[in-house]
């Protein structure tokens, strides 16, 4: 099972990544999931800081409750008494939320594909972020969607760049479907969208008549506890917004929701009955359980103080060991650092190495859907102790010192052979 | 709850049967979920058969020896172990597979819809029984494939119906997709397909060079513990297989697979991470443990005792109850009586009527793709008690029998009305 616990999700990347051939694909695979290998490659959260006891306490009590329930069909809109308590989580945000306006789905993740199902046509035009979650990627281009990026910076995605695209794509006569963003924390940045920009963004959104989708896994993981405003609560009838319990309670019950307007939302509904009938009631319930019972806002406490100190314990090795020319991001919350390496490495043809190395990463092309991000690259904290950080990031320097010292010593050659 | 407990799914079988209109649906709905109301409509296992305290007690010693795995991601193909187990599943009706051809899918549906985003484009055509299954239509036609029906008997499909509609088809120039069955006691249908035939069927499908998806979720639930070879033992590289573990386990923890031959494989693995990243890690540990450890084989032994009494009730009744002229299957396993009423009534408009004296069918209506079925209806013994469903047939035979004699009374007259 070991695959599993260093990286589920190194294949996918690296295909995005680096265009590789499937044998040469799985070959790196097989390299990343000896457990010798660091991997800050996935996007895992700590679920070993759970109070597991108290889950199973919780599943064995539902069993003995209501476990022909649990065990059963439920409805496509999800568990009413779920949606109520994911009310009172989008509530620790400042989300005045109703449970009739939520679907739950399989993680985040299905609410983006079932989103993409109904929205997208061939060629359609999608804004996001640029770098972006892969995962969204994956959505919209599996409806055959275009993705155009939105260039960032520290305070997020920038709005001139956005008036900038959305004047672009006007002059060339397409209308974006949507506009996806992550807003806090992003996915891969590692940097949220300053209030101020919220509001300018919002209003692009509104002189344009652009439905936007806002998706938040990370908010609640400020290491601070601090949090900006969500799109939705600005301007809800125009933000499409997506939640998932997967980073503040546990991805392995891949429960996610959508909040949409009462006609999108009656439409996901009938999407998610055509792709997989309905939720787990199992999990379903647990979840409900979990927030009705437990103490899950201490628990996400505990999630964000151990990931404020990995990050600043990944941030520091960064610091102490990169190469001069090396960037990264300075998070504020999530999971992720966002790094670049000297120009002329190339991130992807660099993983083979890294993980001859023992060390893994996802290369930033991963992150484009226009085979930019080759000179940067994704760190996660939240998953790797702080010692097995520290050693990753030194194996990683190791490597791309390396790399340099080879280019110092056969620079053009090398760069002639490559491009 | 109570509309989770009677009927999950009216509201979709009510949409599709009748095309009534949104309000006119949640009507319907509203009042076919009061706890008064005998529902033959769902589809649901009796999951109060399942030995409750043994799952609970599964699920507590899954969470303290291997909490930290089953609460994180997974990979996108699914758990190792439990697709060994449910290579042990179709052992048990003769299939000879391997884990590394299977994907775990969020039940049977899932599989469906992400073989139908993988093979139909817009205006495909692909062939199915009819009637079929419900959630079948929805997958296929949410990709806007067109659906062709195969008539059946009481042997399932009809071969020579089958060769005729493929003539059909070539004549038109087009090319059927796949043809996707449910061999084994048929949804609706209430059959299985002869061993005589399967062997027809797939040698039109050789002649043809049709990809055939057989569908198998009954297949354990024959009354006698007999099973007619799965179409996929026959000819395994034509075959692509799907199976659940939602009727002969629990629905609720949304546990289906599909097996395919290794590029088609490959292809739904990159599906489903788009789709929704991975499955639930805790509801696959729950399954691969319930199939390790606990006695899955009498367990299945004992919902197949449980539907045979069911369904003689269920026919009994009929029998005693039912007006000259309706007609209805004779099962020999699975959850489900197919049935039809005398010419003249349409059952989708008589849904009404039946919901208002306490008891709810699925429209045969339901089940095509082209409009049939209109005398049909299809019924569900796997979840009432005998005495429920003895009361649900009165009401229903009372319904049928008042229809009856208002078209003797006034019979030309109803006809013009409603046509």
């Amino acid at each position: 099972m070991s695959e599993v616990r260093v990286d589920p999700n190194l294949d996918r990347y690296a295909a995005r990544a680096a265009a590789l051939r499937a044998s040469e694909i799985r070959a790196l695979f097989s390299v990343a999931s000896r457990p010798e290998v660091v991997s800050l490659a996935g996007g895992m959260p700590d679920t070993a800081a759970l109070d597991l006891e108290a889950v199973g306490d919780t599943l064995q009590a539902l069993m003995a409750e209501d476990g022909a329930r649990a065990l059963q069909y439920g409805g496509g809109q999800g568990d009413p008494e779920l949606r109520e308590q994911l009310c009172e989580v989008m509530g620790a945000e400042g989300i005045d939320a109703r449970a009739d306006d939520l679907v739950v789905t399989t993680g985040g993740q299905q609410a983006l594909d079932l989103l993409a199902k109904m929205l997208c046509d061939p060629g359609d035009v999608v804004l996001a972020e640029g770098p972006t979650y892969v995962g969204a990627l994956g959505a919209f281009q599996s409806y055959e969607a275009r993705v155009v990026h939105v260039p960032m910076d520290a305070e997020g995605m920038d709005p001139d760049a956005l008036a900038t695209r959305l004047e672009e794509l006007h002059h060339e006569g397409r209308r974006p479907k949507l506009l996806y963003t992550v807003p806090s924390h992003q996915n891969p940045a590692g940097v949220s969208l300053s209030e101020e920009r919220r509001h300018r963004v919002l209003a692009l959104a509104q002189q344009w008549d652009l439905l936007v989708v806002e998706d938040n896994p990370y908010g609640l993981l400020d290491f601070k506890g601090e949090h900006h405003p969500p799109l939705v609560t600005l301007d809800p009838s125009r933000v499409v917004y997506v939640g998932t319990l997967s980073k503040v309670f546990s991805p392995g019950i891949r429960v996610g929701w959508v909040m949409a307007p009462g006609a999108l939302r009656d439409k996901v509904v009938q999407l998610k009955e055509s792709a997989d009938l309905c939720q787990s009631n199992l999990t379903q319930a647990l979840a409900a359980r979990w927030l009705r019972e437990q103490p899950w806002r201490d628990q996400i406490d505990r999630f964000r103080e151990r990931y404020r100190d990995r990050c600043r314990a990944l941030t520091d090795a960064l610091a102490a060991e990169m190469p001069h020319g090396c960037e990264w991001s300075q998070p504020t919350g999530g999971l992720f650092v966002w790094a670049s390496v000297p120009e002329g490495i190339d991130t992807g043809e660099l993983l083979a190495k890294a993980l001859n190395a023992r060390v893994a990463y996802v290369p930033g092309r991963a992150f484009f859907a226009d085979g930019s991000g080759g000179r940067s690259l994704r760190l996660n904290f939240s998953f790797c102790g702080e010692d097995r950080l520290r050693e990753g990031v030194q194996r990683l320097a190791g490597v791309v010192q390396e790399e340099l010292e080879l280019r110092a010593a056969f620079g053009t050659q090398l760069d002639e052979g490559t491009s």
